[in-house]
């Protein structure tokens, strides 16, 4: 599917107000991003909006127009504030209604007496969707365009997700190269670090400070898609952060 | 601070590539989200974006018209990558330039020797703000207009939300009430709960599965401001839970 050179990018739209009100953390989108930096395709923004109709029709429609894909979790479940399916099928102006062949995957779990009318709001599918297989509890997730829409439940989500990464176009991957600066603070490279930036730009250059046990622990990532770039970055910034730490102390 | 009825809401920004690369996993969203729960403030959106200005600024300026105050998170160490107080002082069209508050904050964690270019860039503080103590590095995050700017890395950013949010006006804290569904599956209960969700308008109404070692474990939680009416709902909610329960079977 990769083409050269070629960008693919995504957003991640979170849907549920269990997440806004703290109750509920979020660990999808991080899996997502992961995910996605590996098949190259490129997370450029990610929101969480509540389980309001109109915020998720917003979202969908600022996010689609503006990415490759749009990647939603939560709110395809049985209850009555799962209202995701029926958001997307307005973003799109599509009609939604049950979808026989969602009906017949969910019959492989239930029998037809336990097909509750609420059950069935799950096979509610807007027009001209795709299904996307939901091996653990079998009502499925969808796609529609360039929207992929999901279940919250995180092991859900990711066999969803497993299903849908197979029909997605992806790019030239990001590759990552971490330099340990340890102890060293981002204070005292951080001038030098801006040098080297300026004199790669064909790559981006990331510090991220961590802090345990009262102390600093740095790493510098560079990124970027041409390996030998990536690598004259990396050794620059390599031979600045070991000539610094000859000059180390503690801070 | 608080005023019976009022609504104050929120949003976070989280700014940083190393969130969309999947390199860190969020866990201030999260953090803030309880903490804002539990003081009376309603977080209603969050968003994740890039190092880039330009969509710092975006993202800023759609989120401070809407909501109440904005939280932001990283973006403002020592290093080239640190763009959000620039991004900031161009959303508010207010010009930046080293705050002597800010050095002085920091003298009291570096030597005048130590106070590298880098360093220096962290005392850059747009004109008319506010200073938010960081206790545990120095470096202050600042308050302009309603956006409220920390830092990412989690322990200070908790110490600077401390401080920022003494500041605060709050409104009612929401009340949050949750019933046990245990194993009985939503999609038994998703039709009743539909109908007490509808007959109870003043309070909001969730379910939230998780699925653990092969099962689902239920819980529904009634959200609102008025005492009563989340009594009611969750006496509705238990009796229809209690009555199922007496069917309950194994899915």
């Amino acid at each position: 599917m990769s083409e050269k050179g070629k960008t693919i990018t995504a957003a991640v739209l979170v849907i549920g107000d269990e997440i806004l009100s703290g109750r509920t953390k979020d660990r999808n989108t991080g899996y997502i991003a992961e995910y996605l930096t590996n098949i190259g395709i490129e997370l450029r923004e990610a929101r969480v909006v509540p389980d309001v109709e109109e915020e998720i029709v917003a979202a969908l429609n600022a996010l689609r127009d503006r990415y490759t894909y749009v990647f939603t979790t939560g709110g395809i479940g049985p209850t009555h504030d799962d209202i995701t399916a029926d958001a997307v099928a307005k973003a799109f102006d599509v009609p939604i209604d049950e979808d026989p062949r969602a009906l017949k995957m969910m019959m492989e779990r239930y029998l037809p007496g336990d097909l509750t009318a609420a059950r069935r709001r799950m096979a509610r599918i807007p027009a001209g969707a795709d299904l996307i297989e939901n091996p653990i509890s079998k009502a499925p997730g969808f796609r529609l365009g360039n929207v992929i829409v999901m279940a919250g439940v995180p092991n859900i989500m990711q066999a969803m997700f497993d299903s849908a990464a197979k029909g997605l176009e992806t790019g030239v991957k990001i590759i990552a190269e971490t330099i340990e600066a340890g102890g060293i603070p981002e204070g005292r490279y951080g001038g030098a670090l801006g040098i080297i930036a300026a004199a790669h730009p064909g790559v981006s250059i990331g510090s991220y400070p961590s802090f345990l046990d009262g102390r600093f622990r740095n790493q510098i990532v560079v990124r970027g898609k041409d390996a030998e770039a990536i690598a004259a970055a990396r050794d620059a910034i390599g031979a600045m952060i070991a000539s610094l730490r000859e000059y180390d102390r503690p801070l």
